[in-house]
């Protein structure tokens, strides 16, 4: 597997354990509620997956944006969709999501070419 | 038709008439940008609204919510759909949307009333 | 009362009546959690309503900086101590936060001179 | 002179003095560096206020974005110059600088038309 | 001394008597400024700090957050405290926030288990 | 050539490659749009960029701010015209500028000292 993918998502599992160790009940319920709200409703879970990926590419959250890409990519998003979640978000953003887009990318790339098993 | 949509359309017809007659050519193509990226691709002219509708939603671009529910209105997204898209806003962008979601669910509310023709 | 903070209060409390009349499950959470958040935990309601307020104002949130305002206000914070966390908001946030420390300066005075009943 | 203009300064002029009244040596010191950092330095005071404008547009504080419009017309900035701080302002920021560019314009309009006194 | 306390002090102490032997009045005053705003006033140190912790949480600011933590790890907050402001800082700016507080997480671990002498 | 300098170009030239082999026709105009409005108009090249540099200060996007860092560069903004922009977008946009104005002098530091070939 890809090395950024591995060390996004080991680094992310590490903390959130550790986050939710220590957690008040507020922080414990919001990550619940994060579960809750991409769940299939009257949008489709592939929908929803979407409108996450544009949202944190305009807000400009790289490990957001990984996640997102991730959950994409195991709703079977193709390349060519991706590319116009990222003209939406380069557009309502403004070039300063260029950066961000070059490694939403690549990671991108590495997440269809290593194929990797779901989260 | 109701006040807020009128008052909305008419302010940001006229000022973007006046914007073009002055505009440089860099504004100009932006303005066919943002044209061109909503027209259908891989992802539908709907889908498209729904994000841009979001990505409006998390910056807390109140005029811009405005339009693109317009769009989302025309395109057939339904009450319950749009519910789904707020509460991906509210959860990526925090309780700071909520004021945000508030003036969008009026306008919702006057769209859905008045049944406007499309702009 | 005052003609602002009765105008925000009715607002406010219409339209998120509206909004849970047609909310999904993940939207009636995201407020139950609001709640559920600034309740006393290690650090009193006091503080949490501070710790409120100058994230809504670094945010540049005006809406949702008069409800802070208000339970501020009905936790007891004084005067000087609002201006001590208008400074830190100006200072972390710069010179664009000075327009919404007007606003905010404004709905204070309001609450100060009207000492309306609690929400 | 138009309304818009007298409205925005005389609120400002208001609030500016009741904030001082009240403000702590912190809120006092960012008013007394905010004039510093606009006086001539390396860079001619009309470049930094488009500098400032450029900022405030892109961070779409519309307030701000009044302000150094009437300080950049006062240092002779012209409407083409104003356009392309415009266009660098969308392109940077996005389509969500669209309504602030049209709410900006607006403002542009009433100080050419009035040529009013200086602040 | 944990490695990222050490590497995060080191280059920002560096840069910063980089910057202030170049600087201009501006820059000076600000950093000046920065001191001056979290001195003890109507509110303590500790709860300034606790201010900017916040507020740097939710502007979403890695390094003003690690300066935040040690600050407030000097003024004696307790991990409870922290997960507080954690708390308000997710819900107030979303779940883009959700990435830096697992950064934050593991600055605090290793400053709580260092010990650090103060900067 | 300074390491921070040639990883910086050499990353983002193999990206914007990859992005536009696969890009749509609106991401490719915003990439041909980027390029037309820094193109001397009513303002000069090196005022845009300039704007483009504060813009993307004040945003807070480290590449940005490199991109335009190398533009000013080769446009002879001096030293002390860099600071007068680092002090606008530190007062307009706060203290959480200062973390990014680090970086930001560090990589003028080097290009400074190298004097590289035009990108």
């Amino acid at each position: 597997m890809a090395s950024k993918i591995e060390e996004y998502r080991s680094y992310r599992k590490k903390m959130n354990e550790k986050i939710l160790a220590s957690a008040n009940l507020s922080i414990k319920r919001l990550y619940s509620l994060d579960t809750l709200t991409y769940q299939e409703g009257a949008l489709s879970v592939k929908t929803k997956e979407m409108l996450g990926l544009v949202s944190s590419m305009v807000l400009r959250c790289d490990d957001c944006v990984k996640y997102h890409l991730e959950r994409c990519y195991e709703e079977g998003v193709s390349t060519q969709e991706i590319m116009d979640i990222f003209s939406v978000a380069n557009l309502v953003g403004g070039t300063i999501v260029i950066p961000h887009t070059r490694r939403a990318f690549e990671y991108w790339e590495e997440l269809t070419e290593t194929r990797p098993e779901k989260m």
